[in-house]
C-alpha cells in the first residue's frame, strides 16, 4: 500500500532544483569556529532594537486592525510613505503604483509570475543575483547574461540580446551590484532604460542596497528614467532596517502592479501587518535618518577594513572591486584556481565565501569568489582573510 | 517611445486572472452601513491582543535573532511546538516534517508550485474554497468537482475520478468546509486516504477552522490515516491567533517537505520571525488553551444566532447547513434565483454576502451564497439577516 517516493512526480519545474547554494552553505557554516563572508546578512549591530521596542510598545488602538486581515496591496500609511520617499530615488509615485511585498524577494516571483511563460528569455548581468536565476529556473525561463563593464551592461550588446532573444525582461541590481558591487552610471541607466522601453521589455530594478553608499554621490534609479511604464522598481527594508521582519516593496504603474497584487493573493494574501507597522512607524521617524546615517559608517568601516586586510594577506595574483555601497567585494583569481573545490579547504580553515559559479548561467565564474563584509566584525574580518589568503596562496602555490 | 499596455504581453497564466471575487467585494463592502456576512475574518474580539502585547513587551535578548535572518522551514521551536501540537489531530510528525508559511494560503501555492504542470488535473470538492481555485488556475492546472454528500467526497466517484483523470492531487477542505459548513466522516477519512495512496494522489489537507467545534466530538485529520506519506497537511493560526501575523503551516514527509522548502526560498526566503515568535510564545502559554474555549463559546453563540435569525427572516424555500464548527453556513436556494445578480440588490440593502458560483468548476451553485457569522456582531446579525431575508422574499415573490 504504501508509495514510496518515487512514485510521486514532480512538476518539471522542480528539476535540478536543489534548493539555495548560499542557503546551503549558511547552514554548513553555522558551526562554532568558521568565520563566514558567505551570506548577505546584515551586522547584528545594525538593527534598531530599542527604536522597534519602543513602537511595539506604543502601540495604541490600530492593535486591532493590526491583528485583523488586510488588503493584498499594503498597509495605507507604509504605501504613502513609500511614493513619497522613493522620490529620494528620483521615482515619481503615487500610492497605488506601491505594492508592499513580504521581502523584496517576492517581488521578482510575482513578476515571473506576472510575465514570464516557459521558455521565455530573461536578460541578466553577468554574474547575477543567484537565488534570481533560481526564481527563472522555477518559471522554466531561460536567463541569458548580457556582457558589461564596470558602468553597467553594455547597451550595443543589450540591443543585440534583445533582436536576438527577445526577451520578455531584464533583471539586474544596477546600484552596488550583487555580487561584484559595482554601479551603473547615471548615461547607462537612462540608456537602459530607452532601449528596453522601445523594445517593450519589462525591466525588474532590484535595489537592496542602494541606501548602503560609503562613497560617491546617490544616482537616480533606473526607474527614474521610466517614461513608458515598463520599470519595475523592487526595495527592501531588509538591509536597513530588518531581514527579519520581511518587508520590501514593488514601484510600478497600476496596470502592472495588478498583476503582481492578482499573484499575491493566491501565494501570501498579504504581509504582516505587524512588520509593516514596524517599518511604517520607524521609517517615518526622525530617528531613521540617522540610523541610515549610522550603518553606512559602519559598514563603510567594515569595506575598509576588509580591503585592507586584502591587501595585506591576499596574493598578488587576486583582484577584487572596491565598491562605493553595499555589502559586497568581489574577487577574481587566476583561471586556474576552481573557488567550488576551494571552498571545502576553506571550511577545513574555518573560513567560508560563496563560489562565483552559481551566479553565472553559463557555468562561468569559477575562479572568483563574493565576499561579504556587514555581518563579521573588525577581528573576524582580520582573522578570516588572513585564513582565507593563506588558504589562497596554498591553492596557487 | 512610450510602450502602452497593450504592448506589455504577460504570462499565459495571468489570462482570466481578475483578482480574488472575495476580496473585490470585500472592498465594496468596506463602505460604513453594510453589514457584511462575505468574508471570513475572524471577529476583531477574538485577537489575544493582551497577550500579544505582553509576549511583545518579554522579548529579551533573543531580539536580535528576530531581526536578523533565518531558515526558509522555520523558527525551530514553532516548528518543535508544531510537531507535538499536532498529535492532538492523530498527526504523527518529526519537527523536520514541519513548515512555517506566511499563512496556509502560501502552503496551497507550494504545493502546486512542487507537483503541477500545466494541464494536470486536481480534484476538489463541489463547491470548494474559491481561492484554491484560484491557485489551481494561476498553475494552468485543471480542477475537476468530485461529487459527495455531508460526510465528504464519496468514494466510488473518487475511484472514477482518479481512473478518469489521473489527477495529481486532490486538494480538500475536509473539516468544517469552505463554503458549505460541513465534515467529513471518520469512515471516509480513512477511506480517501487509502485510495488516494494507492493512487499515488498527493492530498492537500487544508484546515484553519479543524480547532474551531462548537458541537460534537473532534476528529482525526485525515493526515491521521496517511500510511503511505501522500497527505500534506496545512494548518494555520488565522482564525485561532490572528490572520493579521500570517502564520501558518504545513506538515508532510521529508523529501516532499522538501519541494515545498525550496518552492518558499524563491518565495519570500521566510516569514516574519517576529510573528512565528508571538505564536510560539502564545500557543505554548497557559492561556492559548482557554483562549481557543473563549472563541468557541463566541462563534457557537453567533453561529445560534445566525441560525436563528435565519429561520426568523428567511423564505420557507431556502435550506442551510447547520455547521459544528467553522466559520460559515451555506444557504440554498429555488434554481430560479441568481446570488450573482441578488448581489446588487443586497448591497444597496446594506448587507453582502458571497455568491456561489466561484466556489464551483463549472459554473455550477448560482443559487447558493455563503455567509460568515464569525466577523459580525449579535445585532449586525440580527439587522443583516433581516434585511437579507426581505431581499430574498423580494427576489422570489
Amino acid at each position: 500500500m504504501a508509495v514510496s517516493q518515487s512514485e510521486l512526480s514532480f512538476a518539471r519545474r522542480m528539476e535540478g532544483m536543489t534548493g539555495n547554494v548560499i542557503r546551503e552553505i549558511l547552514k554548513l557554516t553555522q558551526q562554532p569556529d568558521v568565520i563566514s563572508f558567505a551570506g548577505g546578512l546584515p551586522s547584528p549591530d545594525s538593527f534598531p532594537e530599542s527604536h522597534i521596542r519602543r513602537i511595539l510598545e506604543e502601540i495604541g488602538g490600530e492593535f486591532t486592525s493590526i491583528l485583523q486581515y488586510a488588503t493584498t496591496e499594503g498597509y495605507p500609511p507604509l504605501r504613502e510613505f513609500l511614493a513619497a520617499w522613493v522620490q529620494g530615488r528620483g521615482i515619481e509615485a503615487t500610492p497605488d503604483q506601491v505594492l508592499i511585498l513580504t521581502g523584496s524577494q517576492q517581488g521578482i516571483d510575482l513578476a515571473c509570475k506576472a510575465l514570464l511563460d516557459p521558455g521565455d528569455v530573461v536578460l541578466v548581468e553577468r554574474p547575477t543575483y543567484l537565488t534570481a536565476l533560481q526564481v527563472f529556473r522555477m518559471y522554466q525561463a531561460r536567463a541569458v547574461a548580457v556582457p558589461g563593464d564596470d558602468e553597467g551592461i553594455d547597451p550595443d550588446a543589450l540591443e543585440k540580446a534583445i533582436a536576438e532573444h527577445r526577451p520578455k525582461m531584464l533583471y539586474a541590481v544596477p546600484t552596488f551590484r550583487n555580487p561584484s558591487g559595482e554601479t551603473w552610471s547615471p548615461e547607462r541607466r537612462r540608456r537602459i532604460a530607452q532601449l528596453t522601453a522601445a523594445a517593450g521589455v519589462v525591466v525588474v530594478e532590484d535595489d537592496p542596497y542602494g541606501l548602503l553608499r560609503y562613497d560617491g554621490q546617490p544616482l537616480p534609479a533606473v526607474k527614474a528614467f521610466d517614461e513608458a511604464g515598463n520599470i519595475i522598481y523592487l526595495g527592501s527594508f531588509s538591509k536597513i532596517i530588518s531581514p527579519g521582519l520581511r518587508v520590501g516593496y514593488a514601484v510600478a504603474r497600476e496596470q502592472l502592479l495588478r498583476k503582481l497584487v492578482i499573484g499575491k493573493q493566491t501565494t501570501d494574501v498579504h504581509s504582516s501587518n505587524l512588520s509593516q507597522y514596524i517599518v511604517n512607524a520607524f521609517g517615518r521617524s526622525p530617528a531613521f535618518q540617522s540610523h541610515l546615517e549610522t550603518i553606512c559608517a559602519q559598514y563603510r568601516a567594515k569595506r575598509d577594513r576588509m580591503l585592507a586586510a586584502m591587501e595585506a594577506h591576499f596574493p598578488a595574483e587576486a583582484r577584487w572591486t572596491r565598491p562605493q555601497g553595499g555589502l559586497f567585494t568581489w574577487v577574481t583569481l587566476p583561471e586556474t584556481v576552481s573557488t567550488t573545490r576551494l571552498l571545502e579547504r576553506a571550511v577545513q580553515q574555518k573560513v567560508a565565501f560563496i563560489p562565483g559559479t552559481p551566479f553565472y548561467t553559463d557555468g562561468g565564474g569559477d575562479h572568483s569568489m563574493r565576499l561579504n563584509f556587514s555581518n563579521a566584525s573588525f577581528a573576524q574580518i582580520d582573522e578570516g582573510i588572513a585564513r582565507l589568503g593563506r588558504t589562497l596562496k596554498e591553492a596557487l602555490a
